[in-house]
């Protein structure tokens, strides 16, 4: 028998928000595979979860996923072959019948690079058993720390990352709510955009949502270059 | 001293989806606000925390909250009385120095009827000692049950109800993910501007996500008049 493989969301970054079910699941696992951003680093997710769950005696595989590298940015090669080597150890164990637990950071359906293993395993193991166990995503935590309505009613939402997509402008003028995503490395376009837009009074910016060191920024004219982050995003509440 | 009022997203349905923050809240809460749907119906939030945690001995208040209207609809004055007797009765409680619980589908900043109170809750105890408490929201568990990725990378979401939005062509052309909610009375116009569009084999339905009723159709061809739902939204993943 082939292992089940659980992706599992452990949520931004406070423990308590973990779900029951990936508790559950996390306890039962004797082996858990662990994204990490950079190889020298420590995983942020499995920071998360050792707080919540003593993971003595089991297996931890750490997977090596660069963050800020993406296809696009011509380092497809390179990625292909740190992935295939996660997904070699991954497929592996679970065709040796063991169960497995991948973690990922805030949602598992929600920007996690799970979704460019998954192919890959689902070549290896066509009848791959896997269940995704949704986790609170960046974007509800921060609209919880900020005391924020993301919508209501007939109001609409987008979700969008800062540093690659044109038409931020567009987006702004036609939506109720946007969310900016990866917004740290623009920061100060995205705030001269908001400015001209006359929108900047109905902008949040929200740093490590639900971790010790969060910040909420309510106006963002008092942002510094110090207090931007990879872990943010900007909140536009029209 | 005023007491402190948790607003609690408890997930989609499934109770192992309560967060750990979210379980311990309801533990300690001597009294918990529930909102019902309708007068005569019984809570749907009330019944998934019910299995998760003993609710013996607490003192339950039950919120009327009509889901089919909104302020839209030209029912506002009723609303804002049901919505007032609600209020009224919170801020006495808060007042008195009673901690309370409000328990809400999903997550509280996600299309959560609460935002209504909050203001008026304000205008009493303007320094409210309040907190929000994120929970898994209908898109994130509906798109884990799907095994559907929501974005990768720099792809754009939006989120929009597909009852009372103009524009859903045009989010879908400039999207590279659309999430449909509140779309069961509307369901068939959709899925033939979907069919219009070439879209229909990049859309999937979901309906009650997580609860023991669930179904999950990959085909929206097969989707038949009963199997719509109020709790069931479309994801159009390009």
């Amino acid at each position: 028998m082939t292992g089940a493989l659980y992706v599992i969301g452990v949520g931004p970054g406070d423990p308590e928000l973990l779900t029951l079910k990936a508790v559950r699941l996390l306890k039962e696992a004797p082996c858990i595979c662990v994204p990490k951003g950079r190889e020298e680093g420590s995983s942020l997710a499995l920071s998360i979860v050792e707080k919540a769950v003593d993971l003595k005696g089991k297996e931890i595989i750490e997977a090596h996923f660069p963050m800020r590298k993406t296809k696009l940015q011509g380092h497809a090669e390179e990625l292909d072959a740190k992935w295939q080597g996660t997904v070699d150890v991954v497929s592996k164990k679970l065709l040796s019948g063991v169960n497995m637990v991948f973690i990922t950071i805030g949602d598992p359906t929600f920007y996690s690079t799970f979704f460019y293993l998954y192919d890959k395993l689902l070549e290896l193991i066509p009848l791959l058993n896997i269940e995704f166990v949704p986790g609170i995503s960046s974007i509800n935590a921060s609209a919880s720390r900020a005391k924020l309505c993301l919508a209501l009613a007939d109001e609409k939402i987008a979700v969008l990352p800062a540093t690659y997509t044109d038409g931020i402008r567009e987006t702004l003028e036609k939506f109720d709510t946007v969310v900016l995503m990866k917004v740290h490395r623009v920061f100060f376009l995205v705030r001269e955009l908001l400015g001209d837009m006359g929108l900047l009074d109905k902008a949040h910016y929200i740093v490590r949502a639900g971790m010790a060191d969060e910040r909420i920024f309510d106006d963002l004219r008092t942002v510094k270059e110090e207090d931007l982050n990879y872990f943010s995003l900007i909140v536009v509440k029209k």
